[in-house]
């Protein structure tokens, strides 16, 4: 195999697919990129088994073939390039040169691609399409509160439920629930499927926030494809029924606050500072008319704030796990937000008023906890 | 004790002192910062027994006292709190309020002082001057070959070496010394301390890198004071004589290279692409009549890349470790620098005309080790 690309070409390339390069495993196969140029295109490809990534980038082939190349080595080598063509070239014997301008490596580490496990097929017939920035912004929104509880793979996943025009994300961890809810430009079918964590976060590292640029999405019984400039990564679905969220749900309550959401989450942050990683002091918060007092109690001492709020309904105090609330607050981009809530033990409601997004947090019981 | 300082003061204040607070450290009084406001002004200081630092902040003194804190929560408390003036109170039996606008934090970890020390007292007639700039630049020249080596303490700190307006730098390593000589605006007595290297690192990353303003350090027998702004540290010396390096150094050579320092430097950081960590692999620079070649070879692969010179001499063939001439030419700042050569088997010298910087390393044996 014989190729010419720029190097910015190529190491553009590289960074997309590393994405699916598993940091540990025992197959080293899996540590590879494979470089495919035998269809007429230079095809990257990385592959972790739960999810793979191939791009296509320009260049000229000057000997068509397939080759393995460790993918760190080749990833390193191509960013220390300078900004020109760059030549590889790999053998019969897998002696692979890689050359730019008065630089030669040689002997780089490369094999035959025969144990390389391409992309799953998916039939390309019926895209969901979303636009660039609004598949990232659904994730980033909805992905911290996901589990990696490995006794229930399902909490390790997103649900992207579909109906008519209307695109449901939701994300569970036994504690919180977070859900957005998207316009579509177009409707499709109903249909749920259960997306992994892992591969909706590689996803939107590699796609740009481009609000102009769209991202088609295809499904089948076991997979997911998203496909995008050159760019096609295919992921394993999760399989099962996912949890039965509507029943947890409610737009019943006793209180509602309406607060300034940059205060409330400078207060909650500013009170973790007394809590050490791992203690579960929780954030105890006393709403009554026209302001709340938040309060934290640990070894290291105590805090207490007020913040000034509009409230309908009952006075009510409750306890929160403050990192939970901090989680949800850091997404949410309206100026004041409302909250929901029942009593004491039951969970509150982060909503806007057409429901575009949901946060369910459950509260902590702080009399036993404080 | 009872004071009010602006939050940004306070901030800038901890930051500095907070240096000089140990990471890991069995007494806990260690960890703490001392807030002294018995003299009539808020000094703020932290000790970690090989140096410490003392900075004196604005503010008003409605109690006297002295009060030692968690460094720790402290710095992050204060750091949280809107930019605003904070009230810190401790009352006798050392329980603490911070308070800042609406937000207030109570039972703040504290204790008595008495336990604490002191920073020790240096006798301050006769400063040593050099500019922040200077001091700042000399200590990232040089501080990369110390060695943290416990069997030789010597090898952690840096000569400071004084003869009339000369201030000559030097570290070692046992592989390599790096030597820098400034002039100084005075003259002095001549002198020779050791300092230890943490302290100039931690030194260079208070100060700015301001050109107008000066450090004023002072010397005793077993301590060195640097003394800038509102700031003091206190650092222990070294004892013992350091090693004789002049009769390391030669001005004898039999090739000596001129050769432009980037691209040398992106030559070699791209060899070590090729190495593990820890794989002892050397570069080997062949140099020839207008052209050195440097090549490397490992188990990943091997890379060879030519760049144009000036040579003088003989021709000579050489092998390095790829780190150390790293190190060295990271913080030259010359276009273009002269290597000087024996053989094979002796140190080369990267060094400028005037001798403002020598930078000795040590070969190794590519034969056997290639």
């Amino acid at each position: 195999m014989k190729i010419v690309c720029s190097k910015s070409e190529l190491n553009a390339g590289l960074n997309i697919v590393s994405k699916a390069v598993p940091s540990k495993t025992t197959m080293s196969i899996l540590e590879c990129i494979l470089i495919d140029c035998t269809g007429g295109n230079i095809k990257l490809i990385a592959n972790d088994m739960e999810f793979g990534i191939e791009t296509v980038i320009p260049g000229t082939i000057l000997e068509k073939g397939v080759v393995a190349y460790d993918a760190n080595i080749l990833v390193n080598l191509i960013k220390s390039l300078p900004d020109n063509d760059v030549t590889i070239e790999t053998d019969a014997d897998f002696n692979t040169s890689i050359i730019c301008e008065k630089i030669n490596f040689n002997k780089i580490l490369s094999r035959s691609g025969d144990e390389f496990s391409y992309l799953p097929k998916v039939d390309m017939s019926n895209p969901v399409v979303l636009s660039k920035l609004t598949l990232k912004d659904v994730v980033r929104q909805t992905i911290f509160s996901i589990s990696d509880n490995e006794a229930n793979k399902m909490m390790g996943g997103e649900l992207f439920e579909i109906n008519g025009d209307n695109l449901r994300v939701v994300s569970l961890d036994g504690h919180r629930i977070s859900i957005r809810i998207i316009k579509m430009k177009n409707a499709y079918n109903s249909m749920k499927v259960i997306i992994p964590g892992k591969t909706l976060n590689e996803i939107s590292k590699i796609i740009s926030g481009d609000d102009s640029d769209d991202v088609e999405i295809y499904f089948d019984k076991n997979h997911a494809l998203f496909k995008f400039d050159d760019t096609t990564v295919v992921t394993r679905l999760i399989e099962g029924d996912y949890f039965k969220i509507d029943q947890m749900l409610s737009n019943e309550y006793e209180t509602k606050m309406i607060v300034n959401k940059k205060e409330l989450l400078s207060c909650i942050s500013r009170a973790t500072l007394l809590i050490k990683e791992g203690d579960k002091k929780p954030v105890i918060i006393n709403i009554k008319d026209g302001i709340v007092n938040l309060s934290i109690n640990s070894v290291a001492g105590s805090m207490n704030e007020s913040i000034d709020i509009t409230k309908e309904g009952k006075d009510l105090m409750i306890g929160f796990n403050p990192k939970f609330l901090i989680d949800a607050l850091r997404v949410i981009d309206d100026e004041n937000i409302s909250i929901y809530l029942v009593n004491a033990k039951a969970p509150c409601f982060i909503r806007d008023d057409d429901n575009s997004y949901t946060y369910l947090v459950l509260p902590v019981n702080f009399t036993s906890a404080g």
